[in-house]
């Protein structure tokens, strides 16, 4: 079987970092058409940068990087330098990239990649705030019916919210951009804090990455362990939880995950609720399914599956 | 020690039912001054005559039961037949009340007996939706720095909504009442659906009351027979929850519970996630704790409690 | 004819006192069952001397006085001071009240009157913050189909906002408490800032009031030229505006003033528009009519009327 | 002097279609870049048909005209067929153009001609719905700097709703791009209807329209007539309001133009206030000013000028 085309949009972050990572170590099963940067845990002139430098890190240089969005819409950019650091990507020190930026907007590689290639072929991999898939909608929604897939981390549930009580970070940066997703009538999966929260990398786990002995999964390993100071002292977990390899994970291995089909809905009229993704896990509500909501992992399953990967870059 | 001082505040309901029962089983303990009903599971008059039900039951006629507000705040009344059945009580047949109501307003009740007794000396324990506590408060604001203590039922936050994907049905049909208690700063104990959900009628359980061999014991476990049948087909869970009674138990064995002192606010502006309790558990919003959240019950000490106490009556 | 028999719920506030006045001037058309104070343009604890004060100069100490509720439902007080002066009635000296206070609640009072008297024979008058009627409205529902009619001074339209540039400061202070009274089906008559902003007491008007010579006439032209400073400056305006005495004057003299009955939504929930009065003038939201709302007077027909009146105390 | 170079960003609309022409009699004055269509009055395949139907009825086949979006930021499209008849331009009879689209998208033509032009040289001109510009300052923030200002079509204020009783049409339909563009800094300029129901086609002013016996003059009448139905029977106006030629009557004589420099927000959060623009006419909100918001017309001034005008196509 060809490998499953997919463009990865992302804001990395660390663990955006890693999620790249394990689509570029897949090439048997994943065709990475392109990275688009969005602005969220840092600005965009850093994830744009941060993009290119996971490329070479992985020794992948001609993947193509485009800049999209520098904030959500119609709201104040909201960052999280206090999770990733001042530069997003804390923890190993990594050279500047060599590889050049891409001259055309994130929106437009993404209109006219839906565009040129076979409609339904194309897998949209969010990690970031939704601008820029939600510009591209709206700039061409003709490309709506053309998406294979949305598999993007995002939103939270029954475990609530990361940066307000009831809003997960990347949701919450641009809710009217989730909405116009959520509401698009694209097959839609989604990772959230439910799951991702599960993904711990504890002190073995990041021990494994570390033991690779390769730039990777040293690099990997220190990621982790700057990533992981957050989460500890916030919420006293044993390890930082790796949201964003989830959605390549489920790429590779669907069967490490399940989850149900249920209406979800972005909160994006109420200050203090704003951003919530408001899944309707048991049906009270009477609303149309729109998303596969992700519930559980094998988290076993999916630290092997990102370690044997890991290993091949 | 001298029996503490209560009001309960409620809507029966067959779990409000348990509760009244579980205080009106230990005297001991509790000196229930009186019982204010408040149209929600049902209208007010059903719920007003459930009260006195449950206190002839319990063989006691000479409890105070008054009527109170037959509909929330600003809105229409929401009521839940589907789960309580037509009368609130389905489930044992038990003969109308001879005992009359009192003639005075469930609000004029608490505002005079909150002004009577040493301040600091009574406990409110909603229930239900929270328009009477809300309209004593409002009409009578000297009360509140009286009141020793609100335990309450109502709310919900990693369990989530039963009236709605975001909602509990207590906070949910009156809203506006909830954030004027929640926003009182009155001491404050909530018994959310994340911990009633912990306390589940299963079966064995609910032979234990039928073993009473009581009227008190027989009709408590067909009412949680008849309860049972709303959850076990919801949420597949093996019992059902028995809310109302968490606050009562508290009042006699706080120990067996235990939570967060944390910030809690009550979403009243959007319809999407309106009446949510949203319950800053780790602490990302800087806003002040106002409320005890409970999240977590020894259900075999609780279950034990509730038997031991109903077997009194 | 018997005199029409009204409550006149207060928060005086110049303007009021000059309705009250207007009230006490005309017995025999007007039947002043008693005067209900709320907190609004200043505290409660001002407003219910004010009324007091007021009944007083009028030379009616026998008039029934009671204080009500301190707040508004569920949101901080907000007062107009910057309006009024420190103790809502500045411009004239006047003596401190010599009568008491009743010693029941206002809210009781509205309930207990309306319970009493014949149905459809009592008409309330508001002029401050709803808070007091919809409290009654709420603790006894029954009394809604007793009332006559509601003829209250609130809300803006093509005049906009006083308070905020969607908002009259009446609705703005209690939006819950307009939504309920709005919603309560009673007969309502709604003077807005469109129709008050014509009752401009300019230099010969007031000149007219003083030129009385009685303690009255000069108190009412000493409160007005405080009062209009307020106007001058922030409108440009010609003089005050006699927001209050329309809703008395209304009483007398209906054919001076000219509306629609149109429906009025209140708006709740947006920070931005709060307690903006949404008056489907034009028809355009299919919503079925619920208020008359005034949108002209003759005001000299008016300033003579009043100053007819306010020579006979 | 040259003249000034403008984009007209339009959903014909038959006053859409009277701006356009007015624009395209003023070479002088005004320098055409292009115009390009949004959806709003009716759908984008027939507004971007209205375009260059109106281009060749002026004799000028050579002007660009861009398709843009189709349908407002994350909400459904609402259009007002009852306004402007089935095709948008409902009244004369007029040949399908022959005149192609232009192939790029409307946001990317708006965002390289800012680019291209001198900073501060080019002027935008919104008669629709904001979707365009929205997209386009979302897309490329870096022309924001370079527009020299935005004069639009949109708003009421004191005029208050034609779409709903708080909303204007244009603002309605896309309220957050509204919130965008009023947001984004730029010198903005704003014709609400406060200003554009000052400007009614009287049957004097149609009639010497009619009179210039010319294609363009007879087709104005024409659509003008169709045009008004719908106020007449609405407001009993005595004739139609042209709201959008407002605009383009700025440019050409602001003289005939007076309001005030205000702070305006839209109200993107409330659905009973969805899209209203809300002016601090007053000064009482203490926000900063961000738009000139007109609220007067010379309304004879401006028919001389249309009529002249018009002539010379």
């Amino acid at each position: 079987m060809a490998p499953r085309k997919i463009i990865i949009d992302t804001d990395p972050g660390q663990d955006d970092a890693v999620a790249i990572l394990l689509a570029l170590a897949s090439p048997d099963e994943i065709d990475l058409l392109g990275i688009t940067c969005v602005a969220g845990n840092v600005p965009l002139p850093l994830t744009s940068k941060n993009a290119r430098i996971v490329c070479e890190l992985a020794g992948k240089p001609d993947i193509k990087v485009f800049a999209g969005c520098d904030r959500p819409l119609g709201r104040e950019l909201v960052t999280a330098e206090h999770v990733h650091g001042k530069t997003g990507l804390d923890g190993p020190t990594l050279p500047d990239p060599a590889m050049p930026l891409q001259p055309d907007h994130a929106v437009d590689f993404i209109v006219e990649t839906l565009r040129r290639e076979a409609p339904g072929s194309v897998t949209l991999c969010p990690l970031g705030p939704l601008t820029n898939i939600a510009m591209a909608f709206e700039k061409a929604p003709d490309i709506m019916a053309r998406v294979a897939e949305i598999v993007l981390m995002g939103g939270a549930y029954f475990q609530v919210g990361n940066i307000t009580p009831a809003a997960e970070f990347n949701i919450y940066v641009d809710p009217q951009a989730a909405n116009i997703v959520f509401k698009s009538g694209v097959k839609l999966t989604v990772m959230p804090l439910d799951v991702t929260h599960k993904a711990l990398v504890t002190a073995p786990r990041n021990d494994a990455f570390r033991a690779l002995g390769t730039p990777v999964g040293v690099a990997v390993a220190q990621m982790t362990d700057f990533f992981e100071r957050f989460d500890k002292e916030k919420y006293g977990s044993e390890g930082a939880p790796l949201h964003d390899p989830c959605v390549t994970a489920y790429l590779l291995r669907p069967d490490l995950f399940s989850g149900r089909v249920v209406n979800v809905e972005i909160e994006t009229r109420s200050e203090l609720t704003l951003g919530m993704t408001v899944a309707d896990w048991w049906g009270v509500s009477g609303r149309s399914p729109n998303a596969m909501f992700i519930g559980d992992i094998d988290a076993d399953g999916f630290f092997s599956l990102l370690t044997e990967r890991l290993a091949r870059l």
